[in-house]
């Protein structure tokens, strides 16, 4: 790997714990973030914190709400890049692209939450756009879902399967384990 | 449903009769798409055709290969657009967005190849950008996958949590049958 990566991590933020979003996969997400956070920090590597924000008022994400913070595990340095995203994708609405190519990096890590929604759409497009990615799957986390149809799908068969639909097509699928070793080695 | 919407058709090439793809569910996705394209006609509505193309000479969509003939079925006619893209989102490298905001269209309606691919890249991308995004879930289909660990998932099962991951998040799923009853009663 070219470890001259940014680190993303999208959306580590305090909303996703409100019990509307109900059954959640991977409680381990947060800690291999920080680890991974940890290793990017030693190595003086980038570090770009994505947060969601919402302009409606009920939103768990409105920068009114608690919910809007960036969890303490995984919380910013002064000096690390934080973009603001109002939709799925960072890609969209933000200067995410622009930054990367100007400070020509052409690789990155994503992590952070959830893996079908911002995670999946924000990996698939950096690898349309031309970026080397990777995709951490045990620093991403899903929450079970319903389909049209009111079928329920458990958050382990939708973290799995939209791993699967990212894996050789936009991403290179790695754990926690296989980055840091990469990493270091 | 504002029916003033664009019919979009991704990727419906002779390419994905090829067997290298494996297994593939809803074998009846191109002829309703074509029961759609017929309504979209006798409507006078716009239809965008997009096609994918390759540059490596031995894939099955460089266009001196027969795969990348557009399917019969949905041959499209001489004044409809055909947008040509190179990675699976039909929004990068073409000129999609900016043919819908010139055309003030601000209603799609999503078909074609495959689910878990270009279609759902399509379809995040669509929402994203702001577009009232309808994807038909009998006019996609998708092929059978392994994820990264080699676990080999169905295709059937792909498609079902392709569409549950875009349900109420980036796009409307409807049938096919829904669609038209809706653009016609």
């Amino acid at each position: 790997m070219n470890t001259r990566g940014a680190l993303i991590i999208i959306d580590v933020q305090v909303a996703f714990d409100d019990n509307k979003w109900g059954t959640r996969n991977n409680r381990n997400a947060e800690d291999n973030i920080s680890k991974i956070l940890q290793l990017w920090r030693e190595k003086g590597w980038v570090v770009i914190h994505i947060r969601h924000t919402s302009d409606n008022p009920d939103s768990v994400f409105h920068p009114a709400n608690k919910g809007f913070a960036i969890k303490e595990i995984v919380k910013p340095l002064d000096e690390e890049v934080i973009i603001t995203k109002k939709v799925n994708s960072s890609f969209i609405g933000t200067n995410l692209e622009e930054y990367l190519r100007e400070n020509d990096i052409t690789t990155v890590v994503i992590t952070g939450l959830t893996t079908p929604h911002c995670v999946s759409t924000t990996t698939r497009m950096s690898g349309n756009l031309g970026f080397t990615t990777y995709l951490i799957s045990d620093a991403t986390a899903a929450f079970g879902m319903e389909d049209q149809n009111g079928i329920y799908y458990e958050a382990e068969t939708v973290h799995n399967i939209s791993l699967a639909t990212l894996h050789d097509e936009f991403a290179t699928i790695l754990t926690t384990e296989q980055l840091i070793y990469n990493c270091t080695k």
